[in-house]
């Protein structure tokens, strides 16, 4: 089946408070698509985090001893590491200026996902990422879904670094309605064998392949509606993206 | 720009000797597609490799002493492991059932990316990566692009294990015609930030994207045709994505 991605055009800066669902519905009469059962809407986790409201303002955060000195270490504003650390269970890696953590929601990334890009004309404006996303994307479904009546899928995306690779590519961060992995373990190929490597993150496939066509710059396209995505829909949670801590040979 | 992805219908099992060119013309025909500039085909490196005949008997590999103590600490078939060795430049991490190197290629990833799966009856049968995927790449392009007169893009993909995260993912292992990295460095947002992390890896998301489309069990579609990659097209070889190992803090 062939999978379809298009960006919605003509999405308006968001603003916090703003109603995304109304904001997608608008953008989809744009692009000319009328939901369907299957339908998977792609977001942006920076547009997720603008409309919740989660930018923080460098100067209203005092940075505590373990901020001072890292810091320090990695040469950032200590305020902007407070705020990495107050995101975060804890630092997995850091370098001159870098920092490397785990999430409180879970995942590895860097800089705990705090960007100021794109968010104010005030230089120490942050934007946090959405308090829960696996939430934010279950309440946007609803209103969605019950709007449409079509079944759909929600992803919260962001842009990571990767271990070994160069590059950032798009991870879902935050889901609901579709599967983050497909397993296929068990299944057999043409041959009668068992597939090997056979669990597929295809929420992350699918976010990578959103991800390509939201761009990254001032012509960027925050909302991606997919069409075809391969496999049943179903209820997920962020978790079963994640490998635990103890079973990862790369912490 | 919307992105379509179209697995190519009715390829058949590719045997050792095969002409790749004519077997993509082929099902870009069934499929009613005809190359324009800009066109992107993927192919899973499996079809590739055994078009390239990269299959090796079990019963032809003796294994060395390395292999013998891996082996042994992996509970894996020495020759198997053998294979592995002889595809790798260092083993970076090992455990029960799991063999994880910087394969002679430069990229990181699970035994070596070594597979029996599809590829014959035979139960010793196992198939190793394209001698040279950026190299296969080219050729397949050079010869696509004469008949049809249209600039184009070759990826060959596989599906990657990552760090901290579960499931697999698509990734490309060679190219050609197409950018590994897009570098949006310096290019400024809305609001005039430099962007941060802005160095994106564009094949490894479009890896992902045909991934997605082209399932890994039976009913698997080895090729896919992209229509939309939102980047020019320009030279390029797999170095470009992959991190050196200096510069790695996972490695």
């Amino acid at each position: 089946m062939t999978l379809v991605l298009t960006p919605l055009p003509g999405l308006p800066l968001v603003q916090p408070g703003d109603d995304l669902a109304a904001l997608v519905e608008a953008g989809l009469a744009r692009a000319g698509l009328i939901l369907q059962d299957g339908d998977i809407l792609v977001l942006a986790q920076k547009i997720v985090s603008k409309a919740e409201g989660r930018m923080v303002s460098l100067a209203d955060v005092t940075p505590g001893p373990r901020a001072t000195v890292l810091a320090e270490e990695t040469q950032k504003d200590p305020r902007l590491v407070e705020l990495i650390l107050r995101e975060s269970r804890e630092v997995v890696r850091h370098r001159l200026g870098l920092i490397v953590v785990e999430h409180r929601l879970g995942f590895v990334c860097a800089n705990a996902g705090i960007d100021h890009s794109n968010v104010a004309e005030g230089d120490d404006q942050y934007l946090l990422l959405p308090e829960d996303p696996d939430g934010s994307a279950a309440r946007l479904r609803a209103t969605l879904e019950a709007a449409s009546g079509a079944r759909l899928g929600i992803a919260i995306i962001d842009s990571h670094g990767r271990a070994w690779r160069t590059g950032t590519a798009g991870v879902t961060i935050g889901l609901s309605g579709l599967p983050g992995l497909v397993d296929l373990r068990g299944r057999e190929d043409l041959f009668g064998y068992e597939l090997q490597f056979s669990e597929v993150g295809a929420a992350d496939e699918l976010a990578a392949a959103a991800s390509l066509v939201m761009g990254q710059a001032a012509e960027g396209t925050p909302v991606v509606h997919v069409r075809g995505f391969p496999y049943p829909l179903r209820e997920a949670a962020l978790p079963e993206l994640l490998r635990e801590k103890e079973r990862d040979m790369f912490r």
